[in-house]
């Protein structure tokens, strides 16, 4: 505890802004790198409707102390999102509208914190997303360090600093540095490929057709019954 | 397990369509069937503002394995609600955005689910409203065989096939087949009643007098007293 | 249980009308009273945006039983707000539309209540916030005597009639009626405060520097270490 | 509701004794019934070691009300087990140590609730055995009238009246009267056959070889790598 | 913040001592004071059999922050029960073995915690109980003052210091210092009452009877009716 | 995923032997290797009174299918811990005493697994300890891959294959591989020095003045007033 790591390296930006770009959703992105990544379904996001694809900056914070949000402040760099995950369990409120102007003055696209959050009717109006466990104005303390661009595990995802953080109205998954530009060639795929799927099953095809599945369906031994005879049973 | 139950008889479509129309709650239908059939409150929309009255094709489903969504699309018709519960607890998104285009072009009218849903922000655009346990982007496999349209207990609650189906932004309620026109009746009868007493209480009239309530709180022992002597006692 | 405190004393209504002008947020005013105060972050409000300060009328209910809000109603007055405190754990609808149209007949501002509410999309029409549990339509029977305007313990708050009840949509903050004057003057000047703090945030400058926190950093021990070396370590 | 149902038509006895005389554990039952009807595992036993096989008599309890236990005393025989679901969500203590000497004084078995227990000392002493939700000394009222001996949906699982109940440390599993004969046979034999297995693994045989999955594991693509080579891949 | 409060009155020991020796359980104390002042169902104790009565010295404790137990133990004097609420919700493990063995020296009788303790085999070998919303080993910091001795709100129930906590294996009630005499009078002659109908009841007579109820069951509609007949309905 | 790490690095055997015969606790390890490594609180020992230090097998598993543990067992040498996350939340029950016989067989000292676990009286019964998010007898499917010995993330800690794992009645620590000799050390100095602490505690002293912590929480600003004039306050 107590070490802020300089001069980290991120996610290359070409990359992250294809992402940005393409808005390739939570979802998406989850199945394109092999369904890993994803933080709890408790993260969600104080208001609908934003999306974000970013580099992470990291936080290991003590419970209830907001401190080394301030450290990391100076730490990021524009096109970040920073990552708090407390050391244990913290509904504390530790992130408000003053520290969200900090974070916009210096391009950060938004907050992803395993703890509480406060002032949302502010940070809605300012256009501030963030994803947290819950919205609690029970503040914060001073006192103790944490440390700032370690690796941490925020609500049971694994983080590295500068990895790629995307989140929607879904929730919030990571992308390993090294893999992203592979998995957004796979989300451009998928998404490619969904397209077209989309328009069949908007036609009324079905997906047991589309996809083939009735021959491992009585494979497996599905068997269809009229309700008559299934009531008589 | 591995049952597919066609044919079956739904609740009368006037009915349905009685309900549809007057848009009664789920709090009136719930009211008028006396007090049964809510699901639990864990079961929540995903957007604000959907009213949905339909007859429910169910789903017995594993956990995390959403194959039965595409072998019970086929057994859907226009005015029908998807019910999925699954055979033990699961927070996984069985259902996204999909699903729902290809639900919609049968004239599905929404899904009611005990576990997890993703593409939210997709739904919400499409106006596919969804009730479910929550949102979450985790995927589920095609393993596993479940059953459509055999009778679940979906978040605590009895749900047979063809039963009419209620939802609104206060959750859900499953009104049986059998009892759906008299349910009718009676939300219709509530509903009329409720809008004479809501004139009286708009007008200042206290509920204590609409409902003749002084006496019985007196019998039951109810006693009045001034701060300035309770604070002595 | 069965008591009624009537002619209860209430916070100054000049110092209530000057949070209500001001619209001092839950989390100013809960650290502009030293930190306490603060309902448990499962209330929440049923729709964003509603804005409360009034004065409470408190009612100890039964578990699922509302027969106490009918006769709390008597006991309003313009600029109350209700709030209610089941006697043991209960997720129950006490409150929906006819409720909340008497008391809007009476001026009353919202209901705080430590379990469930229905007719949600009535009472956002109608512009009467309610911060609850949760969001259930299974009602509640009128056969137990609860009290009204006694001290409850709502949702982990100390609460006692006639104090001051602020409400947003971060949550919900009791301040004492003796201690309102002086929360209100110090909540002004914490907005004053940040006020100027915020455009010095919103020009680029660092909080460890507005704040001056680099020397204790430094004293507790915080290192600042390159990635390249951190990596090595 | 506000019916108690007599004269109910239980599962045959020497089924149930067979049953008791095997103590055939409710996970050994839940799969020989093909994974069905287990209570969710929010209901544990109050103690260690009880095991109870038995003839359910339904209670169908308003949240917080215990009345219809004293009810439903007088319909139990010998070899019975109680199972109570409330109407709506209660953590109450509806039950306690003078109620379980009026059910032992009739042979009672045991209770399953969907909800709260108290004297929970003296019923460990009894040897009473209770599957509860949870241990809370909050008391219940005799106001509001129940139903007894009518189909409920316990903790998730549908109880009808002279189901077989069987619980033990693991939980609670529910099996319909007239399948309970063939789910005894059932159970038998997957003793039986379990009984070779564990010999057999406990000799140092692995399952992968008894079950002969290798083949199966292989088609569906799993890989063995070595951890120096896995590290650098 | 940051107050101790000595010489604090307690609730008379020979009341205590009346309780400590009657061993009233917590079930029967709460009935007896008129069905208030339990703890919420979460506080358990850490090992079953242990039993206690003693006099509050509260602590309002930081989250995930133990200082003001040090400080306590200062202020505690034999038969007294520690009882610590932190002002934000904390799982933290604030108390082991080292603690007890202190508070055990100064003739103190248990903790009742709304967070964690840890070390809890030697506590249980020790034979210190403790009350706790969970065992985890995740330590605390002395960072922020609290204060000692001050009224709290733990797990929802008004602590004053100086009340009389009962602690078993139910969970824990709080009389009030000034009701201390008279709800002993009550809990004994409760138990006195219950020794009569429990010899009743194991004889075999029903609560229906010894408690008269079937007439108030008639008036409100129970109805009795024969399986074979309610089938057909 | 589909991935087996064959021949894996261990802790080193001294190393473990050392903790298993020091038994040194949760609690003191976490803090010896500077309160890191911890799982989350909701994983307990399925019975009380176990103690165990080994090497981690891993296993990344879908939820609600045990295959890989199969597939795990031959990976598995004397004195491992096999450490179970799933890649999705499950309650199923992954585990019973089939699987336990297999791993006794070959040395295997535990299992701890953020999932449910089942048989519980029988692998009380044989002395195989368990620590699990839930008991429950649902079961698992054999249907889809995992992978063993890749690093994982259980309960909320980071645990890679070999990694040292210490488990008692108060949960589970991770030690990182190449950390264990430093922290046996620390762990054994902590002891010593608790050992001589405790004893003072034990005769009396205050921590107040072992810890030497009057002046610093002067410092702080702790006031101390009497009774009687807090109250005039």
């Amino acid at each position: 505890m107590g070490v802020v790591v300089t001069n980290i390296k991120r996610t290359d930006k070409k990359v992250v802004d294809a992402f940005a770009e393409g808005k390739y959703g939570v979802a998406t992105v989850h199945e394109a790198q092999g369904r890993k990544g994803l933080l709890a379904p408790e993260i969600s996001p104080i208001y609908k409707g934003a999306y974000v694809a970013g580099t992470a900056v990291t936080i290991s914070a003590p419970p209830c102390d907001n401190w080394m949000i301030h450290v990391a402040v100076e730490q990021c760099e524009p096109g970040d999102v920073l990552v708090l995950a407390p050391t244990s369990y913290s509904d504390a409120g530790y992130f408000g509208d003053l520290l969200a102007t900090s974070l916009k003055a210096r391009g950060v696209k938004g907050l992803i914190i395993d703890a509480g959050v406060r002032d949302t009717k502010d940070l809605t109006e300012m256009g501030f997303p963030v994803w947290s466990k819950c919205i609690f104005s029970q503040g914060t303390v001073k006192e103790t360090l944490g440390s700032v661009n370690i690796p941490v595990v925020c609500a049971g995802a694994h983080v590295n600093p500068g990895d790629l953080i995307i989140a929607d109205d879904d929730g919030v998954v990571v992308v390993a540095q090294d893999e992203a530009a592979d998995v957004l060639k796979k989300s451009q795929e998928r998404e490619a490929n969904e397209e077209s799927k989309r328009q069949r099953l908007a036609a009324g095809e079905l997906g047991l057709e589309i996809y083939k599945m009735r021959e491992r369906l009585a494979e497996k031994g599905l068997k269809y019954i009229d309700q008559k005879d299934y009531q008589k049973s």
